[in-house]
């Protein structure tokens, strides 16, 4: 075989995938991946969506459209994060073939291999699979139970003089901690100081189990243009449809926009007018009413649940939203080594090891509780407990 | 703004996209891109395969699936190659969202700064723009009526010790020409003797207007660890569902797979499902034959209409297949400038400069013939004569 890109080749791929791909065995119990809830689609809206859009627009959903992505869809999700407290125009969106390719795109135009990005530790490993891409080095900044410290923000800073801050401020994956308003502006006061990017990934803020929300950080009128805000539909609507988007300054949007010609052309013309046909004719949040009540439901069934199965000494967070715990073991449990147990044993989780830029914790683990309904969490715990009592 | 990635910006997007869009007026007739013809599309079809899909499939085609891509569509991809002359099985393939996914891959995973791409002159300014953002160099390989010359591919190889050979065999973009079998072989037998990859992209072999059929090079076994074959349903099915593909051996698609990963996770699930569903119960070829029929008409009209509107002294090809007509007009043309008054009579075409990696002839033009039907072809010619004659 003629050589390849030694550095390509080197990174592997995500070693959750290849977890969950051992798992694929129906009988063993996933708490693994960040897949939202099947039964929670709206099979039959998304099927009336695509439906009437090949009828209305059969030619339009078939053929080539813009890499910018369809007018009436960057319409509606501009508005849909002014609703959520992020001002926002059309121009300012790019569609994206999901939240991933958006990260994809930011690694290749913003990124090289100089630049230095901080990040919460531990952190979400796809987003580190992207970046490594354009060979970036990850430096980790100190987070409390208030998420990133502004003060160490301030250090990382001064001391690496970094190109990127990559940041999921809300229901963080994977630890599911949300930094509180005063917090936000805390560290939007030291971004404002230097010139830096923010990378502000919030795939799950929709998913929120108690009535608050919580506004972006790069709602920052002094962030404007130095914010990369990426969102999705993939927790709302759904992940196989692959529709996100990212928002940031025009002058590194049409950048972006290249790139994306370059690597992909453009997103799917008819799944980008199914989304919008689906957002145009549904009412979001009254549909997200009984699936953020299920999804609470299952949190709290695993956190109850957990206490009879993890190991005395363990601490465990429990989110306001998203999908994930986090736990912390005795330290003289590895988690690596019992995941070989565990999957004997039927059931999976995330050895949370992977997560970190720096200093793993090999007896942490992280534990989707939105997968599975909760007859079949508390019998996947039950598995659990074989391995860690 | 913080600084971005220098040789990113720098690269810019497809004057072809940017000409296009300035042609979005509905008055104007575009000969510009290449859109196969929507009233070709099988909408009806399409959207029973939609609705069954959903019917049958729902949790599945909304829910997140394998980067690797659905295992009945990489079967149908596979079979569907076999058929053509290329034996693949399933495991030879990876699904991709689009070919120009395919090509923006294989630039991120085979090619690196140091790369030397050998191509035709002219050739595909799309995946000149793919290869780019890995910072590869491209060198031009002599080609005649016949396409790349052997001889002078062996020549250029030991010239410039490339990474790649990049070539479009069938229906070439932007000329139209095909490479013969017997030249097919011979560039095989230089291929053989060399470490290098062979990039062959052949999404228009399917449109072919007589009765022969080309086999793909990457059918000699020779080229078996070293031929990475890039395919596409956008010409055959439709564009807006993004479906391609890449054919290649087992280690480099590994990792084209963890790259796709990190930077797009996956292909539209539902989007692949319906493809495949489509393909069950529906016979390509039979569909295939109108289309093949129409758009043989629409390039007859072309090429008798042209004789009319290009300036004495031209030359055109007439190609067997595909998209593209390419005319050489009289030196004393400048297709760049010509365009301008192009558009204000109505009717774009493509100037034919931006195609070459060396030696650009200003007096070249690309014009597509399956966009339009038959009247239209005549209108936007009446309106290219005011401008050439």
């Amino acid at each position: 075989m003629p050589p390849i890109n030694a550095h390509v080749s080197s990174l592997g791929g995500s070693p959750i995938r290849a977890l969950l791909a051992l798992a694929q065995d129906p009988s063993v119990i996933s708490f693994g991946g960040g897949a939202p809830a099947s039964e929670s689609f709206d099979v039959e809206g998304i099927g009336k969506s695509y439906q009437r859009v090949l009828e209305e627009h059969g030619a339009r959903a078939l053929q080539y459209s813009s890499t910018e992505g369809e007018p009436e869809l960057r319409e509606a999700i501009a508005a849909r994060m002014t609703h959520n407290g992020l001002h926002s125009e059309a121009d300012d969106v790019l569609i994206t073939s999901g939240s991933q390719q958006g990260l994809g795109l930011v690694g290749q135009v913003i990124l090289d291999p100089d630049s230095i990005v901080l990040t919460e530790n531990p952190t979400f490993v796809s987003a580190l699979q992207a970046f490594s891409l354009s060979r970036a080095q990850f430096r980790p900044v100190d987070t409390d139970s208030g998420g990133l410290v502004p003060e160490a923000l301030e250090s990382a800073i001064l001391q690496y003089q970094p190109r990127a801050l990559y940041l999921i401020p809300t229901f963080q994956n994977p630890t599911g901690v949300t930094m509180p308003e005063s917090r936000r502006r805390e560290v939007a006061d030291v971004l404002d100081r230097y010139n830096i990017w923010l990378i502000e990934d919030d795939p799950y803020s929709e998913l929120r189990y108690d009535e608050w929300t919580m506004t972006p950080i790069s709602a920052d009128p002094r962030l404007r243009q130095k914010s990369l805000y990426l969102g999705t539909l993939s927790k709302v609507l759904a992940p196989g449809l692959r529709i996100g988007w990212i928002r940031g300054p025009q002058e590194v949007l049409d950048t972006l926009a290249t790139t994306k010609q370059g690597t992909s052309l453009q997103t799917s013309t008819i799944d980008q007018l199914a989304a919008v046909d689906w957002l145009t004719h549904n009412d979001l949040d009254a549909k997200l009413v009984p699936v953020r009540a299920e999804y609470r439901r299952r949190r709290d069934a695993m956190v109850a649940g957990l206490d009879e199965v993890l190991p005395d000494g363990y601490t465990l967070n429990t989110p306001m939203g998203g999908m994930f715990l986090w736990a912390n073991l005795p330290e003289s449990f590895d988690a690596n080594e019992s995941i070989t147990d565990a999957v004997q044993a039927g059931v999976v989780y995330i050895p949370g090891a992977q997560f970190y830029v720096a200093d793993p914790r090999p007896s942490t683990i992280r534990l989707s509780f939105v997968s599975n309904p909760v007859e079949t969490i508390a019998e996947g715990l039950e598995r659990l407990g074989t391995i860690f009592r």
